[in-house]
Parts: structure tokens; sequence; C-alpha cells
């Protein structure tokens, strides 16, 4: 994915003042403890309002079962996103031949195996396994912070490869879930908005793949099961750092997750990208925070 | 790796006490809230040692260069326990392949290609490229915690495949580097202690691979460049919880680390390993931390 000179020079800039440092493959950095103490105490105030939801908070790696992936439709819509895992498992020779490969700058991809696992794309996909049966009456609500990784090497700083996921899911009944997501809507707004940052909601799709994508996404739009919260970053033209979709049963009927009634759940979620989030604060405030307006410090530490 | 009966005892306690939820992977799991506050009370701990000697904090993705691990020798020394990141990259006609495969249970191994990443294998592993250059004549110390991966599925707890590990770098002068791991062995037994764990000292060795892996093994022990902290986990045969690491001139000519007279820099590090402790607290004081001795609760919390 190719990158504006309003992204690269945004990127420079925060290398220049060493809030990042890039691996050298595009979208993977290593932090500076200045950009990473922004991230956590914006990641503090969404558990505070998490929290007051009485949201169950569980913890992850950052992989999952592959056979998860396969069983969600994941790779039908989102083939190009996934990371798989593969390793090693033949003979002490081909191993001294990997060693030889790679010292030699020579391909050594052939002597990898896949492993049971993949890269969570998407913090909230470990989660629906796991409550598979009946939902007390009022349904539950649970908080994860994951690592997720997309295949997207690109220069926007916007777009990393890993990134964290602050998501908040509901699960319940029909109105129970879509009440819950506006709710949320109004509680996001006000939350960027307190940091003084630029937000509006907007009507959105996923990126899916191909040209049967096209359909899916459009799909989406009308039944208004996605929306975001949207900020300059790199340049003027928005970025996506808040995600709501309303997955409907889809999620729920995979996995048995029911209502006492014995229908089927529905279930939502809303993710804030907390790199995103830091960095719209350092594109919009400065690139010290100790030189930031005093409210918005405030409204920092909650 | 096989697993022992009193391993997968303790597992099983762990997961009737809704500390762990398994994915079905092995050495692949959530955490509960409860087994996440005490990581994170012990993390804090190790924070605050770590602040005492100044040390610079930096932040990972859970994956590195692909490169970083062909350049270092860590594919000669451990290929078995090396992940490394797949993709897709193919047509539409190719993603519609893929999808049938994942949904027919069939390999879709072929349809993935390597990326540029590969999953870090120890905490401590991106930091020397950053690195490159001459260190002021005090050296640095740099501290890290990131999610690791090492390939090696099994049923005993306290081998996870992903983990993870808080680790301080020290580089400098030779006898700098050794004075600061002595000193960090003697903190970290202390901190062990507080918490009422039986920790000792042992000369190691680092499970390098093969035949040839055997030689690497008892050089390093010859050298005394390895040692272990190791606690009692799952069973009566303790596990390491702590392990340093003097690596001499090794990643410091590799990457151009050098000291002010121009020559190379010596390095070590010592990484906790944050699931570990904490089972072996679990394991020594029971599964509810409000039960708890007040002393190691107070211990805890610093």
């Amino acid at each position: 994915m190719s990158s504006t000179s309003e992204q690269r020079t945004f990127h420079d800039e925060l290398v220049r003042h060493l809030l990042i440092f890039p691996s050298g493959v595009p979208g993977v950095w290593a932090l500076s403890e200045v950009f990473e103490s922004v991230l956590r105490r914006f990641d503090t105030r969404v558990r505070a309002l998490a929290a007051e939801d009485g949201a169950e908070r569980l913890h992850f790696p950052p992989a999952l079962p592959r056979r998860l992936l396969e069983r969600t439709g994941y790779l039908d819509f989102f083939p190009h996103l996934v990371g798989t895992v593969f390793s090693f498992a033949g003979s002490e020779e081909e191993a001294r031949e990997l060693g030889r490969r790679a010292r030699d700058g020579e391909s050594w991809a052939e002597l990898q195996a896949p492993t049971d696992l993949a890269l969570t794309p998407a913090a909230c996909y470990p989660v629906y396994p796991m409550l598979s049966g009946v939902l007390p009456e009022s349904g539950r609500t649970v908080e994860v912070q994951n690592h997720c990784f997309r295949n997207e090497p690109s220069g926007d700083p916007g777009r990393l490869q890993f990134f964290r996921m602050h998501e908040v899911i509901r699960l319940g009944r029909p109105e129970t879930v879509l009440a819950w997501r506006t709710a949320w809507q109004h509680r996001s707004l006000a939350l960027l908005g307190s940091l003084e940052l630029d937000a509006e909601t907007v009507q959105a799709s996923d990126p899916f793949f191909g040209r049967a994508g096209k359909m899916l996404a459009a799909g989406q739009r009308e039944q208004e099961l996605k929306f975001e919260i949207v900020v300059p970053i790199a340049t003027e033209v928005p970025t996506a750092v808040c995600s709501f979709n309303y997955h409907q049963g889809h999620f729920a009927a995979l996995f048995g997750i029911t209502l006492p009634d014995g229908s089927v759940a529905h279930t939502a979620c809303l993710g804030f990208g907390l790199e995103r989030v830091t960095l719209a604060l350092f594109r919009r405030h400065g690139l010290d925070p100790e030189e930031w307006p005093r409210s918005v410090r405030a409204a920092l530490d909650g």
C-alpha cells in the first residue's frame, strides 16, 4: 500500500522526535515510553468506561487457533489480511540446510510448515467460542485489549501491521445490543471530544476482498451494521480510530450462544485502535505531551 | 512435548478455578483478570527495580524482521523454536480456492507465502540493532516487556507457546556488565524471596538444537554465560522463572555497538517469565490471591 507525502512527513517527524523507531519492515515499529505512556493513559480511560458496564475482562496472546478463522468465514472475507504462523519440524540435516540458506540470503520458506496458530486479526475473535452456552437474561459484556495483526505493509503511520485494539463486546437480545451500541457511540464521541479531537461518526464497511467483497460491503452499509468514529491523523482526511460492528446472530449461531428462551443471541463490539488514537493526539496537540493544553492532559488522566 | 500427571493436575485446577481458559491449542490460553492482575503487580515490581538503574523503556509488537533472526544465528541455534509469519498474496481465484479448502478441512498452506516477519523469540532481540553506534562511557540500560513465541506445544502449564518476558538489558564494558549481572542476581532472589517463593540460582544452558547443540550448551556452561533462578511450578522439580545471559561481544559485534575507545561493547540481559512467576505464586500460595498471606500481598504491591 502506498503513502502520501503528508503521511511520510508525519512519520518522519515522529521518528525525528524519537517517538517511534521503524524496524525496517513497513508498519512495524518500536515505541518510546513517551508514546506508550499516552497510549496507556487513553487505554485506562476506556477501561474505566467499560467498568461502568460491569464488563468482564479477559486477556489473550496475539494469536488464536487457525481453526477459528476457518470456522468464522474470516478467510472468505479477508484472506489478504490474515497472518498464519509457520515453524520448522525437520531433521538435523534439514536444520543445517535452513541455516545455510538463511545465511546465504536464499529462501527457506519451503522448510517451514504450518502450525495450528494464526495471528489475531481483531481483538474480539477469540472471545466468542469461549461463551458457548446459554447467556444470563441480561446478556454479557466482555472487555479485551489485544495485539492484532493485519498483513498490510504501508508507509502510512495510521496503518500499522501490528497494533493494539481495546474492544468491548456485548452479547444479548437484539434490542439490548443495539441500545448498548448507541450508548457507546455517545460515550466514545464524548471521550474523544474531551481530548479535543475532531471526531465524527460515519457509516462504514469492512475491507472485504475482491469483487464479491464489494457486494458484501454494500449489504453491510445498507443494513447499517458498521460505523466508525473518524479523526484526522496523518492528513486532514480523517481515519477511523473507533469501529462499531453489529454482527446480528453471526457469531452466536456459529458458537451456540443462546438466550434463555433458546433463541440465538445477537452480538456487537466496539474497538478503539490505541496507536491510532495516540497518533491523532500527537497530530492535534504536538509531539511533546508536556506541552499539551492542561484540559487535554487532565482529560487523559481521567 | 509431553506432560506429567502432576502437570496435568495443576493445569486442570487452574481451569476449574477459571484462572486460565485453554484455546484448544496446547500452550495457548486466555487468562482471567485475577491471573492478569497478579502478573501485572509482579511486572510493576520489576519495573520499579529497573527504574533504580535508570533503564530506558522501549515497547515492541510481538514480531520482528525475519532478517534479524537470520543475522543473529538464532536460526542455527534454535530452528525448532522459531515462528515465522506467512500470508496470502494471490488472485481472486486463489482466494476462492483457499476459502474452499479451509471450509472442507483441506490444507491451504501452499497458498501462503512468507512475509518479512518472524515472531519475537526473546524480548531483547529487537533491541540490539536499535543501538548501533558508540555507547556513552557508562554504557546503557534498556528495559522491555514483550510477548514472545516459542514453537513448543506442551501440556505443561509452565511451558506456554506465547508468554511475556520482562527483560532488562545492560550494554557497556565487560566488568560493568558482569557487576550489573551479579547485582541483579541478588535483587531478583530478594524479590522472589519477598514473595515467599523457594528460589535458587542454577548454572544453565540454552536448549540448542541437535547434536552440535550439545557442544554449544557445554561451552556455555563452561564459560558460565547463563544462569537461571528456578522455583517449583507444577511439580517439585523447579522451573526457571528468571534467566541471565551474558553475550560477551556477540550482539554488539554484529550490530556495531562500541565503547568510546572503539572496542566492541559487551552485553548481558535478564528476563523474568511473567506467566511462570504468576503460576509459581498460585502453586505456592493457593488459587485465590485474596487468601494469600498478608506479607505476600504487601510485597506484591511494593
